[in-house]
Parts: structure tokens; sequence; C-alpha cells
């Protein structure tokens, strides 16, 4: 090849260069979910991850949900999404159920969870859509809704009829068939489109065959990929897919997958669906119905070993799985069968989201680490994402942060967990020390709680923060209040469990990073402190009201963790930027009364408490710079405890 | 102050937190031009530039050159700017000779020669120009011609009046004050202007006292910075200064210096300028006056001794010095001063150019690490520059390269000493493969001559390079022609006197480079080799019909040079991008015929031997991703021996 000619100059050899490129990326490694492409998994459609992976061999797993019914509900399900999508999902789908106002903005929605799960869980997602007994004009809406929300695929299906006596409507959304042209009219090829079939035939189809070629229709009106009913029995799935390709549909096939729960789900489930359950199965199950994890047990296990045959015939690029909204059983097959991702390797040190116009996004200030959904919300409404620098490219017009209540910022605790976790009555200053130094340490307080989260860190302490941990607990017991930290790294590889992110074969680094409250005597000490770790320390140094005391050159952000990866250009997720600090500034402040001093009544000690801190103390970060030397970052607190 | 209140917000807090950050910059270290200031240093004004060495008590030099005569004298001059820069003057100046057509685009024009200083040597400059007997449109011309060209400095003179009967005007120039008023009127504040004082009054004046009312109307008129005639004795200025502050000038006074050279040039000089030699100084020469030796050396002592003097005045901010266009007598004078910077740091590790527009460049590829002057020039045309990444903001439409006879682009060599180092007969392949391995040692060829430069190298082994010498002296000697190279570097500090680049306090690294030409048959053999090195070697290999064999990720550029320094973002100033690849390939093939196969005559052997390497033989490049461990490049190049 070296040897041809090519007359053509240059540019004609780009499509040759770069299949030289691409045949490299194909590998099977590169092209998992859980082993990150920084380029391709984030700007391709879903057809065309598909693709790679069915080209690579590598098999994926999708995930089914359901909108919840409570707004408790839709909090706990999010949390589950965020568990759930560390295994390595390929994407998950919302259903949609009419009855339910499913395109609304409540936070119990198909549409919202959908938007969720894209937004702040940086999940691929397929929003259902049923089109029966709809008009053109409200369906229209829907998918323009979801396009503005950052949705891109859906699952189109004509849904039930409401009622019994549904006729067809002429020139009305009769079949699923007429969703799938209606989307690829009015939205061209902005969507993937999603079908279903039926292994053993849809049960008001006139036949099998008949339903087949219903199949054949919506796929030629321009779906890409069909995900099944469930079924019992790898063959029913086998002969379905011979009989697909027999026909001409040639779009992937996703077996759904239901692992039977539970006695009544099953039965249920299968009425709803009108298929039989064979009679091997319920041999085995008549006999415990009542024995739940027995059923469960054996649901698991029938599960594997259907999904070893499926995944062995060669026909079955992916699996689906029917979750029912819950984790355990799924998670289990999945682990059983290799595709769980157990160290799944992140792309960057933080959660990307999958909205479509935040795919260059690879820069974040590092304040609201713990808190990425805020800060996603905050900027949702920015056109263009820092491309690889801070400095030059961000807008940061950040969102006002009014509401505390979204549901997707909301804790994951009752108020009566936090009274428990925080005291229903605080002494004094010192007791809120204790609060924080029970976090750091995981112990049980006084009443015998576990601290589990903060107002600032909604879970317990993240691994990499562990290797601070007796640091942390020293300062903190103190009235050194730390909310955020990292320690310095000086080139580890990439697939490092703790600190690594990124392709394999890189190296990343940190500059050492600590964020607290603290008094303002203690502040008064620090900045005499500080001058002798100048210019090898960066400050911020803040109040409630907001003047920022610093050492920043030009105000410039300071990037605190990046990477060397081969082939590329340096990547620098992670920047202390003193701008939008000022923003983070007024969340960090708002989120002890918001989140804490409003547990107690008003005027209360406690309350009171609370609010002297929040009107009193001073939020500082602190960078090392030196990021190749054991951080001084300690030994800073330590003069400055010194100094005071 | 941290317990300050501010009602007022963050916002109307910035100016106070750039104070504080302002004030940790004017550090006496960050203003000197020697310790390159990444951001300040490249947008700031001159008269910024010396406010702020003025602050911080940092003194400085600047250089006079005049305008050569001959387009040979025009490279030499070129080169010497090159030279003379690494030693850090604050700016340099050219003069201007309305008889030498000094606002043409002659490659020995007054305009020319600055043009070329501030936009291939990175030099500050400013453009002497006088307005005697020219008319306001002709100013004008020049002036808007000076700002397309990047200039931003004007010193502005009256001139020597053409002819003996020369009358004031009505309405035109008469004195260098209605040239300031002209060029504030017409370019508002664009140029930084600088007049002409007279320590011992203009000749023409009728008084000093009257010609210091002159000088004061050129500073009211809106010039930002004096620089004086030159004169013999220290008191004569520091009296000049203090009358000058008397009558309420208040801008920078620079002395100009001027060390005698020579007897003749002085007598000549002091003809011109109407001064008076100082009997103690005649007194000293005389007796010497055909001794340049002892002349020059005298000289240099008596500039030394007076600049002394001056310096601890604490009148002096700066010495601006009359060099005659010679080096020798102003660098003594300097380095006895400890004002010429031994150790010049870089801001980058290229040399950055002075034209405004080129201000956020901060990266550019690999590939014309040798020829940055062909870099600037093919991009002389680009709006924008890459600002921290090259994927996202080039925009590499390179000029074309037709003019191989620009001055600045031409080898620094005559043909006669070019055929001494490359042979004046070649008699095969193995013949060119000598020529490059004799670079590489700075051994003698047989004919007794050092090969000091090669078509892609118009200067010595850098010493960088140096590092790798005996490696790539084994594989120049085998075929593999070398023409660009760096070492891996895993973290040295930024202050590393061959390595180091950027702000104090930073580290920087690098992935071993190599680039080389070779036969067809190695590339065969290297290509085999290659596919062991997946992923930890990039390689792009292309021969002069443009065909690129590549294994980049989707045509991304590799970062090969970067830096981490205290509370900034990463600097990544080099990378190897495939598409300027592309253009660069066109040069380095070019070049063999250009500047080497031409020397012969046609149809000669020697010269069929350059153009069959040209065009059979492959350009490569090799980068090893790998910078924590040792290169494997060498044992990439051993392979591929072995292989083939």
């Amino acid at each position: 090849m070296v040897n041809q000619r090519a007359d053509i100059g240059w540019q004609s050899s780009k499509s040759d260069s770069s299949g030289v490129s691409n045949s490299g990326e194909s590998s099977k490694e590169s092209s998992r979910c859980s082993t990150p492409v920084l380029d391709a998994d984030r700007t391709d459609r879903l057809r065309d991850k598909m693709k790679r992976r069915i080209e690579s061999g590598d098999r994926w797993f999708s995930l089914e949900f359901f909108p919840p019914r409570t707004a408790p509900g839709a909090v706990n399900l999010i949390s589950r999404f965020d568990r759930m999508g560390s295994g390595g999902p390929l994407f998950i789908d919302v259903t949609w159920h009419p009855a339910g106002d499913p395109g609304s903005d409540k936070e119990t929605s198909s549409m919202m969870i959908a938007s969720t799960a894209v937004n702040y869980c940086g999940l691929e997602s397929v929003l259902h859509l049923t089109c029966c007994n709809q008009t053109k004009e409200k369906i229209t809406a829907h998918l323009n809704k979801a396009k503005r929300l950052g949705l891109k695929n859906i699952m189109a299906l004509r849904g039930d009829p409401i009622g019994k006596d549904w006729v067809e409507e002429d020139g009305g959304f009769n079949y699923a068939t007429d969703l799938v042209k209606h989307i690829r009219c009015e939205f061209d090829d902005y969507f993937d489109i999603c079908v279903a079939g039926y292994p053993t035939g849809h049960p008001e189809a006139e036949s099998y065959e008949d339903d087949l070629r219903h199949l054949k229709e919506k796929v030629d009106a321009g779906a890409h990929f069909i995900i099944t009913q469930l079924f019992f029995r790898a063959e029913t799935f086998l002969k379905f897919v011979k009989d697909c390709r027999a026909i001409g549909i040639t779009c992937p096939i996703l077996p759904g997958i239901f692992p039977i729960q539970g006695y009544h789900s099953l039965r249920q489930l299968v009425k709803l669906s009108k298929l039989e359950v064979p009679e091997e199965i319920m041999q085995v199950i008549e006999p415990i119905k009542d024995n739940d994890a027995a059923i469960r047990n054996y649901g698991i296990q029938q599960a594997v070993e259907m999904c070893k045959v499926l995944l062995a015939s060669g026909e079955v690029p992916g699996l689906h799985f029917y979750t029912l909204n819950r984790e355990v059983a799924t998670m289990e097959v999945l682990r059983q069968l290799g595709l769980w991702a157990e160290d799944p390797r992140r792309p960057l040190p933080w959660a990307v989201s999958a909205h479509p116009k935040r795919k260059v996004e690879d820069v974040r200030p590092i304040f609201w680490a713990s808190r990425p959904k805020s800060y996603i919300y905050r900027t949702q409404d920015w056109d263009d994402f820092p491309n690889g620098r801070w400095g030059n490219s961000s807008s940061p017009a950040f969102g006002e942060l009014t509401d505390y209540y979204l549901f997707y910022l909301k804790s994951k605790s009752p108020k009566e967990a936090l009274l428990q976790m925080w005291g229903e009555e605080l002494m004094n200053e010192e007791s809120v020390y204790e609060v924080f130094t029970n976090y750091i340490t995981s112990q049980t307080n006084r009443n015998g709680h576990k601290v589990m989260c903060l107002p600032w860190n909604d879970d317990p302490l993240a691994p990499e923060t562990n290797l601070l941990k007796d640091e942390l607990e020293k300062v903190n017991r103190r009235g050194v209040l730390t909310i955020n930290s990292q320690p310095n790294i000086n080139g580890k590889p990439s697939s490092d469990p703790i600190v690594g992110w990124g392709p394999a074969g890189g190296y990343v680094f940190q500059k050492a990073y600590l964020e607290f409250f603290t008094s303002s005597e203690n502040v008064t000490a620090l900045l005499q402190v500080l001058k002798k770790y100048e210019p090898r320390v960066n400050y911020h140094i803040v109040n409630v009201q907001g003047r920022n005391t610093t050492n920043a050159h030009d105000m410039q952000p300071n990037a605190v963790t990046w990477g060397i990866f081969p082939g590329r250009e340096i990547i620098q997720p992670t920047v202390v930027d003193p701008v939008s600090f000022m923003y983070w500034k007024d969340e960090a402040f708002a989120l002890w009364i918001e989140q804490w001093a409003k547990l107690y009544e008003d005027e209360s000690p406690s309350r009171m408490i609370i609010q002297y801190i929040h009107d009193n103390y001073f939020l500082v970060n602190l960078v090392d710079n030196d990021f190749p030397l054991d951080s001084c970052l300690w030994q800073v607190i330590e003069d400055m405890f010194t100094e005071s």
C-alpha cells in the first residue's frame, strides 16, 4: 500500500489514512462502552455505536425502566440510573404510559425521567412513544420537546387502544409504522428509531407471518433496530431472527430478556402481554410461588442459561433487559454473563452528560465535583461548552440556583435521616465540626448513626478522598470543614482503578486540592502563612458577601487534573477557575441554610449556629502547584493552627 | 482586608482580587523580559512594559540598527537580530533614511527590516520615521503600512532637511512635534511614540532652554518616551534629565549610549551630529587611532564606566545602544553591566513572533521547528491562531511556498560554502548519508569542511538534539536521514537550561520525536515493525506524491511538548498534526531540489542523485507516546534494519 502512487494529492488520501486509523480503533477493546473513547462515543449516534460493537463482536446490554409513580420514587430511580449506569449499558429506555401524562414536566413523567437520564446521568436513552389515539400535532409536540431536552432516540409504538371499540382512523396513527413515517417525515434523520418485534407474533396480528410483514414495514419506514417482546425460550427468539432475515430485515434485533423476579409479577406480565409461560417453567415455579427468594434465584439462573444460548448463537449483538425498575436480578444475570463492567473506566474524571450539545464539553470547574447534577443544571442554558481550555471558551453565565427542590438535586435522605446524621440539636460550632469529622471517618455519631452525607456531598466519601482520610479527619476536628479535596498524582496509568480515567495507555496527573469552610480567625492566620508558600500555593478565600482574596495570576484558571494519552492533545478536564468559584460560593454558602439550617425551627439555637457559620465563616480553596512533591497543603493548615 | 464587608457582590470585587494578583506579578523577577511572562509580555504595549520595569526597578536595554545596503547585508542583519535578540533587549529600533527608499518593499528598506524583526525574529521594534519635506498623505501611507505589518512603535523625527535652503512650510511637517500630532490625530492611540532628546541641545536650536521647551511640546503632543542623542559624560545626561523634570517632562528618558568602536566612525558621527568629543577622550584615543582593537577596548571600558554611573543615579530605567550594526562592543558592555541575559529563558519552546495578531498563538506543529521563519511566512495570512489546542482552532490554510528566495528564509551560507559542505560532486546515495552524518557529528568531511547546516536546518545542531547525537549518528550512517528530533522529557523544571521554557516553578514534558527521510525498502520493513509498537508509537509516512500512511487516531493532533505551571492551564506548544504535516511534506521534499539539487548542473550525476532521493524516498515521523519510559524509537529503527 505504501508504494502505491496517489496522483490526486493528499486530500484524497484522507479517507485512506483514516481508514488505517479506524481499523485500529475498531479493536475489541476500544469499542467497549466501558472503555471510554473520548470522541466517537460522545458524538456517535446510537446506531453507529451498535454498528461498531457488531463489527468488533463486542456484546452489549441495555436496560428498560418505567416511570415512577411518586416524587420520592423519581429520586430513587435517578440514583438507580447512576448505580446501574456504572455497569456500562449501551443505552437505557423509559416506557410511555398515556394515562400518566407522560410528556409533561412532572418529575414522574416519562419525558422528564428520560431527560434526566440523558442530561444528569449521562446515559444514552431511548424514549418510548405511543401514537394510538393521538393527534399529529400532539405527537410532533412531544418529539419537539424530546429533541429540545437532548433526547435522540425514540421507541416508536402503537400503544394499547383506550377502550374496546377502537377502530382504525383514516390518516391517523393506526400502527407503529405510521409513527415511524411521521418521525422521519417531520424530523428527517434526527432521531434513531427503535420498533418492537414479537417473537411469537403480535397477539392481535392475523398470523405470525402477517406480523413479520408488519415488522418489515416498520423497518422499511425508517426504524434502525428492533427490540423484541419478552420470551421464555432461546429457540423462540432464534427462529424469529431467522424468519426476519429471510424476509429481508437486516437491522439489529435485540432480544428482550425478562428475568423472572416473582410469581405475581410474572402472572401480571404474562396476562398483559398475552404470552404463555412454558410448561417446564410453570412446573418449577408453581411449587415455590410463595418463596420470593427461590423464584428470583430460579429466574436468574433461567435467564443466564437462555442468554448463554443466545450469545453463543452468534445472532445476538446485545441483550435488552426488562428490569421492572429493580436492580438485583438484572445485575446478577449480567455479572454471571460477564457483561457487567466491574471496573468501568471513566472517559473523564467527572460523569459526562449525554446531551448532544454538551458533546465538546471536556473541562469543568472542580467545585461541583460532588454536585455534578447541580453543575449541569446551572449550565444548561450555555450554548457553547469549553472545549479543552476553560479560560478562553467558557461563558460563565451560570443559572440561578433558586430551586433547591428539583428532584434530581434533592438529597436521597429524608429529613428524619438527616437530623439523625447531623444532630437533632446542635450545641455549638464544635457540634458541627463533629458532624464533618464523623462523615470523614464513617464512624457512628454519639446517637449511633453514621453520617453518610453532608449538604455538599450526597454520597459517601469517594475512594480517592479516602486516600486523604487521616489528614482530613485531623483538620475537620479542629474546624477546617472540608467539602472537596483531591490528592496530588504524578503520572499514574490511566487504567488506575482509583484515580485513572481516559483512554488506555495514558498517564493522569493531579495537583493537590483542598476546599473548606473555616472561621475568620483561622483565615487571618492563613493569609499570614500563605505568604511563605508563594508561588507554590494558589488560593481563593471568600465569605458569603463575596470578597475574593486570591493570588490567582490575572484571574486565570488553574488546571488541577490532566491526562496525557497516545496520539492526542493534552486533556485537562478539571480547573480551579476564579470566576466560576464566585458562583459556586453562592451555592456552597446557601447549602448551609437550605439543606441544614432549615431542618430546625426558626430561632432555634441549632438553626442560629448554622446561620452564624453561614454569616461568618470563609470558604477557602488551596492548590499545591508542585504536583511532583508531597502535598504541602497539610503543612499549610498546620502552620495556620500554629499561627492563630 | 479579608474581614471587610463588600455588599456590592463579587463582580465589584474583581478589581480588588486582581489587585492582589497584580501586586504578586510586579515582583522583580516576573517583570524581566528574559523571564517570560506568557501573557502580559505578549499583549502589553511597549509603554506598559516600560512601566512595569520601572515599577519593579528592573533595568533594561535596547538596540539601534540601521538598514543594510545590500541583500546579503539584510540576511546578515536578520541573523544578528536573532543573536542579539537572545540577550533580552526590551526593544530594537531601525533608523529611517529618506534617501534609501525606506518605506518600500525592498529587502533592505527600513520598513522591511523592522517588519522582519517583529514578525520573524519576535523582537519588539520601533520604526523611525522622519517627516521633513514629506506630504501628509505619504506619511499616513507609511504609517498604515507599518500598522499592517505589525509594527506598533514609531520614533517620530524631523529628519535632516534636504538641501540647504529649507524653510518652514505652513501646515507642513516642520518639526517632530507636527509628526507626533499627526500620528495621534490619524491613528489615535495605536502607536507608541518615541521622540529624540538632545542632552546638549539640538545643534539648530536657539538655546538649550529653547530646545527643552521643544522637547516638552513633543511629549505634550503625545510621545510616550524619549531617547537621547549620544553623549560622552554621564553628568551631561543627568543634568539633562533634571532639567527635563524641572519643566514637567515626566515620561521615561533613555540615554543613548555609543560605545566608541573606531577612530573614523567616531569622527564621522561627531561631525554628523555636531557634537564635541571631550578633551579627556581625545587625549586617550588620538595616540592609538590606528589600533582598532585598542580603541574598541577603550570604548567598551569608557561606556561601561559611564553606564555604571548612569544606572547608579537612579534616574535611568534603561540604556539605549547605538550599535552601528555591530555586535561585539555592545554585547561586551552589556555583559560587563550584567544586563545581557546569559540564560534567556524561553516563554515557549519556539521563538514567539511579536506581531500583535499572533499574540494568542501558543501551539505550532513540530515540523517547522528548525524553520520557524518559514512557518511564520506560510501562516502570515491566518486571521486566527490556535489558542491552546490545535485540533479545534487551527485554520491550516498554509500559504504556498513558491518563493524560496525571500531574504529571511535564505540560507546564511553562499553557494560555494554549501558545495564545500554538501559535496562538489556526489557519487551515490551514500554520499548523501555522509553529509547528514557529518552534520550530526560536527566532524569535517573528506574535503576538510565542517557541515554546519542542511537544507532543513540552517543552524548547527540544537543543544537538545545534542542529547541524541550518538544515536542520530548511527542511524544517519545507515540511511535514516534525520531532519528533526527531540528526546522524551518526563517533568524537568521549567528553568532547565536545555529543555526548559515557560514561567518559573513549572515542569516541562516531551514525547520522543524522530523525523527522517528513508528509502522505500526501509519503509516497507518499518511498517512491519510498527505493528509491534501499537499503540505506543504514532507514525506518519508519506512520499512526495502525498500518500499518508498513519495510525493517527481520527487524524487528531498529538501533543509532543507540554508544560505545567503554577496557577495556569496546561500549555502544549508543540503538536504533531496530520493535516499540517502534509503541507510540511511539500516543503521538506522541495528543499531537496531548491536548496541542494539546484547547486549542481542540470543532468549532472550529483543532481540526479538528489532528484532520485526526492522522487523515491519517504518522509517518516515517529512519536513514542510513553514519555515516562526510555524512548523506544531507536529500537524501532534497529528492528527496521533487522527486518529489511
